[in-house]
């Protein structure tokens, strides 16, 4: 073996998209910190607070700079952040090429607003990232839901069959939920997409009056809109955004938890997507494991922790905080990295969702029609009470489990239930395919009300 | 000692403000559980589903039924959920009246859909109470923002002083966020409240044809809109009630944590308002204990937990799940209580907070002037070059502080910098009152774009 | 509806066992601090500290005494604890009798001694409720390992079939866990169960020279060990009780899932006990829901939420905390709620447990032999090479699922295999009766390590 | 800028001592689990089960094979984990050298026994790191304790000044928590450090009546002993060991508040001891940060919902879980690095912690005594009841505040407090030094209690 691989490199596959993994990784963070501080120098020459002849060197630096990544990492420790060495090693750099422009690095500037903004920056990518798989996950899933507006399986309550839906309902649930995600992307992106710039204390008081025209050059510079004041000490913005992510991982748990179960060998109702390579088994040859669903269900259960670690960190003091600022440096990349994970599992195992329809059907009907007993017991109900027509029904499916008979034989055998149900009736109250309620028209609103259901429709 | 008090009884108040304890209390969830059954008997009878005889009776013992609530808690817990016991209370009610309405009772409707719906009730009205709530500490807020926009204190980063700001900026600051905070709710609110009414697996199958029709005067009834399709198994309504919760506490836990450092023996800058019994020791009869910020920092520390919990049952399996749903009851009313209680405690905080100007000036000179080095670090290296200026400076301040001298003698003596700066321009850059920035600017921009900030200007 | 009943008081059932729920009821709480109250008494008028004259009407004050409850609860919230109010009521009552008694009430003591050492007698009560109940659960778990010792199953890897298992070895794993809990409540208890005594500052300075004497009297009169220090500022004792909970809640929610999983209608192989008005549904007859596992699983979901608040909360300032403390109240008596129910539930569906071991069988040999695909891989592999046997027998396992043909007759049929294996050895081979390995000599020692499979064998 | 450099790796040493992260990193991380593939062949070979010819061509290949990371990486996430890509490498690097070798590596094994027996070979070097670092911070804080034996300085409940401590009372308590975490490092080793090794469904059914020796000889070979059963699907182990590095971090986040709150400008009785390079800021000359605290309370903040996650991923699925396996690969590594960035930051803290004993005595002071009221109201409580000594010393505290008086004053010109007690009494009771009560007695007990105090005394 020969290189030194970091284990989080090691297992980043197995929790996010690359492109997602390209927008976190340590040469893109310094990359967008650079970004902020040539942003600074020209905001600052802009309104004459620094000599535009200190620029051309600066920016120079900030897109070319060889930096010592392990002097960094040391320094980084000692100093409490990376801003603090990187801004020493750009001045260093911008010193070998330009003295006198060496002087006006990271001017009016605090550490915090070079990793806040950093920060931002990366987070508009990624946020764009998952708006688009927001919307690829919502063309497959409205794909699906149409191709399976009326395949009709059993619903599920406590995990034992209910009553039949289609699993075009269940797959128009998801994207119902995840269009109300692309509604609350939109929120939360104009709401927290925001230059952070305050100085040492958020007075940004070293810039003297020209402070404001140097924070509105800044964040026209880098595209990121200019707040009402600092949010060095506010997180809420930070924290939204977890949370936000939080809430699409919980959705697309649901939907793994549920296709992992159609998956079990014993329902067979569905399969991931087959790929070479994937989901084998190093010693069970016969095995197709839902590797895309464990690796969302795995997201699952760590995502809601991270969001609660942004939320703890909120509590930060004063003007800038001795714990909690740090605390969200790790959470809220591996927020957005597990987000892009799970949405890039999901369309893939949507789209290329295999579904055994038939397989469904038998499960349906595996329980002799007692699925259907809701059927009957309210058709009775209607005529002979609800409480009463629930008791005859119970012991017929009672009498029909313990001595196998299919469930219409022995209601229709029940005489107190033949005095209003006819034996061709209840046939027909057992028929699942009557009895999918409103699981069509459901598919049919989603699908209206998406974009994804009305241009690919 | 007598009576069976609960433990979350006794704490209740520590916890909760009043008006919310009672959304939730159990009398209040069963009332409008009940509210939901009678809704349900409505609209069913509206559409014709079932005779508007039996309406009348149903209505009446939703409102007037004696329940067993003993027996009611036991047969919960064999049942699964509160509503499959309050049915049949409810119907054996209904019965002892009219024994032909009794048939009717629930119709249509599964266990999920009066505790979902319910809880929807219960939690519009917290929405309520949480709007009232950021109302009226924005106002406190704005006030004190405004009084307090020139009261010149130490701003700390990493817990030491670093530069003047003033108090109004940090109350500013907060007030900002509780804006936002009204922002997501109104946006929250709008995507939320939204009836949950599917029956056994969400189709509705057992009301037939007129599903959506008796769904639609249930909904309206209820003044709860009607969603696309039901959310039963769709999660992320709650966890996003739950996640801003979890937001609002951690802004207001930021506020006590200050509040709480300035109230400091210590740094005696400010001082939660007197109040009789409140904040005494029982054996110190000095102390003057900050309560209400310990309440709101001990909410700051459930929370996000609580959040996670929500986020973490999203995972729901297929049609009503075995776990998620369960795990969400005693969760999502808890945040609302915390966050009530967080409000409430803020806002009492804030209107009657004992500022002690006076102190805030004497512990910014308590520094000997260090705390403005900046000032004259950034005026030094605008002719000199920054890094230089950073280390005459540091020289100066360690030579200040190792001698006991004034700092502005040391820069003075120091004739490397006399050589830039003169002695006057050096007390100038030392004085704190010229070095608050955009302090007051960022508080007057706050308060014109807060509805409180120009309604009490 | 009549009288008013907590949410909390309505779901406990579903939340506890009811022995423990009258451990931390409000009313258990409050004797629990008048024990110790009483106690302090005592040990003070042992020492000379108080006179001897004092303790009668203060004891009959702590065990008498009518407390005001709304008071109380009004007052807490003012003086930010129990404690405090308490103080006050108990103090009134004692002169009520005694004047002079009166004015040695509470001696010594501060606020957070009487708390948590209150709540230390009230985690002993809850200790021994919870080893009892690991004792229960493992002496059912070693009575079904024991009787299922032998009955053949699928084992599950990734939710899909995989290779035989006994279900006694499934629960022999359980037990061998419980087992571990045991070890781990023995030590938890040995080191966690201390007085907490150390007046305002936790230094028992207002007791000068006595202060040793009365500490050891009072922690001999409640009967906890005296430590070497108070430990108001060190609350890992409190943290480590939370997570001991948390781990056998834990434990207790993987079996409720499995069992889950295996009762869902597509499997059939396990079911709840069966009990008048448990687990049925409002309106499907033939459904019975796993009501012990979902409220297990709801338990698995929060616990780990609440422990980590117990471990955030450790973080206390200086001499008493400022939030961390008070986050502890309501949080470890849930913990002990929660492991409470978990237990009494996994208890009674082990005890009870429905095993269908022909459907066991059935589901086995539904897979087509797929599942022993492994034993012939391996068998081949040790002749033809492992990768080799790898691809021949994934092609066989492909060729028998598109075709609809037994393994068998595949495998048999395969010239490359057939080279290696004779036909009645592939039978052999894909008999799950000889290929449970391992199982049944791991029930057997887990028995026979275990106290439980020791007793009851 | 050149490398690709990830983010984690950037922001490594805020986070964990080098020597902790060279376990967890990847290259560790595969050396581990080609470690845990060598020692099978050994093993099996041992037990006649592959032939002893096989045993070299595995072994070099385990040592020197030079891995594709790159290929590595893509393959675990369609794979679904490390090991089986990993093996297959390693397959193809052994053929290179040995085809009939090439058929033996992996023998009778699953992924989850080359993960988890890696993680454990892992987590075993990690226990030892940290037990050296709890020694090497006991030992620092007992010599610190015996020194500041006798410093005293305020104690302080609800960030208030209460009553006098010594600064060694407060280092002993922190110690006495360590020796805990010692204690249960001992309990939880013995219990964790398992071979794990079932094969793939835990019955090790592929390597027939050998199974036993051959996993006896693979415990022996790794050094990890043999459990009575595997534990693959039983994770209360791994969740147990995360679970004492949240406390452990949790006592050190306490540690570390305190510090930074006594290091606060106003306060400044302690800090951090200097380095070069360690805690300036960028801008501000004068501050010297508490970078290590910061450290610290950033881990504290995460520590628990890292905990939080491993106590939910106990919930597994069957014999191998699809989600909650996953989720501890990240988590638990990241506990560890937390644990050893905690000890090493609070060792170095506490060794060189620099202590003004003098700003301590001005604090205690500068309260103008109103501190010491408890020990007044104590005496005078003792002879005119302690009701009417409160009111009657809180009374003299108001007063000598509104009137800027000292307390002494105020008592002795007090005629209901005169008297009981004299104004040299009164002088007495008000001096701190007489006031410290247990303080000293108890780092005496605490001291000699642990291995530190005697070794170091």
């Amino acid at each position: 073996m020969s290189e030194d691989v970091s284990m989080n490199d090691l297992t980043d596959r197995l929790r996010g998209a690359p492109a997602m993994l390209a927008i976190w990784d340590g040469a893109a963070t310094l990359r967008a910190m650079l970004r902020v501080e040539a942003g600074l120098a020209r905001a600052c020459a802009a309104q004459g607070v620094i000599p535009a002849s200190a620029v051309p060197a600066i920016e120079r630096a900030c897109q070319t700079a060889a930096l010592d990544a392990e002097a960094l990492k040391e320094a980084a420790a000692l100093a409490g952040n990376l801003a603090i060495p990187l801004v020493k090693q750009l001045t260093a750099a911008v010193a070998r090429e330009d003295a006198e422009a060496a002087r006006y690095v990271h001017w009016g500037a605090t550490s915090q607003d070079i990793i806040d903004s950093a920060t931002l920056l990366q987070l508009r990518a990624a946020f764009e990232q998952i708006d688009a798989g927001l919307q690829t996950l919502a063309s497959a899933l409205a794909r699906q839901a149409r191709l399976h507006r009326d395949t009709v399986m059993a619903g599920r309550s406590w995990m034992q069959q209910a009553l039949p839906v289609t699993l075009g309902l269940k797959l128009a649930q998801a994207l119902d939920a995840v269009e109300r995600h692309r509604q609350r992307l939109a929120e939360t992106r104009a709401r927290v997409l925001r230059l952070q710039f305050g100085g040492a204390a958020g007075t940004l008081a070293s810039l003297g009056a020209q402070a404001p025209a140097v924070a509105a050059a800044l964040a026209d510079d880098l595209g990121l809109p200019l707040p009402a004041l600092p949010w060095h000490t506010q997180r809420d913005r930070v924290a939204e955004a977890g949370a936000l992510m939080g809430l699409i991982i919980g959705t697309l748990g649901k939907l793994a938890r549920d296709i992992a179960l159609q998956a079990q060998t014993e329902v067979g109702e569905l399969r991931e997507p087959a790929a070479p390579g994937k989901g084998g088994s190093s010693t069970m040859p016969h095995k197709r494991n839902p590797v895309g669903c464990a690796a969302i269900l795995s997201a699952a259960l760590r995502a809601p922790q991270l969001v609660a670690t942004l939320l703890s960190a909120m509590v930060q003091e004063h003007e800038r905080a001795l714990g909690g600022w740090q605390a969200e440096w790790d959470t809220l990349p591996e927020l957005a990295i597990l987000a892009s994970g799970c949405l890039s599992n999901a369309a893939q195992i949507i789209a290329g969702l295999e579904v055994d329809a038939a397989r469904m059907r038998r499960n349906l009907e595996s329980g002799g029609g007692q699925m259907m007993a809701e059927a009957v017991m309210l058709a009775l109900g209607a005529q002979a009470g609800r409480l009463q027509a629930h008791g005859w029904v119970e012991e017929a499916v009672q009498q029909a489990e313990a001595r196998g008979l299919p469930l219409l034989d022995v209601l229709a055998a029940d005489a107190r239930i033949a005095r209003y149900l006819s034996r061709p009736r209840l046939a027909e109250l057992l028929s699942p395919d009557h009895y999918t309620g409103q699981s069509q028209a459901y598919v049919d609103a989603v699908l209206a009300s998406s974009s994804n259901g009305k241009t690919h429709g």
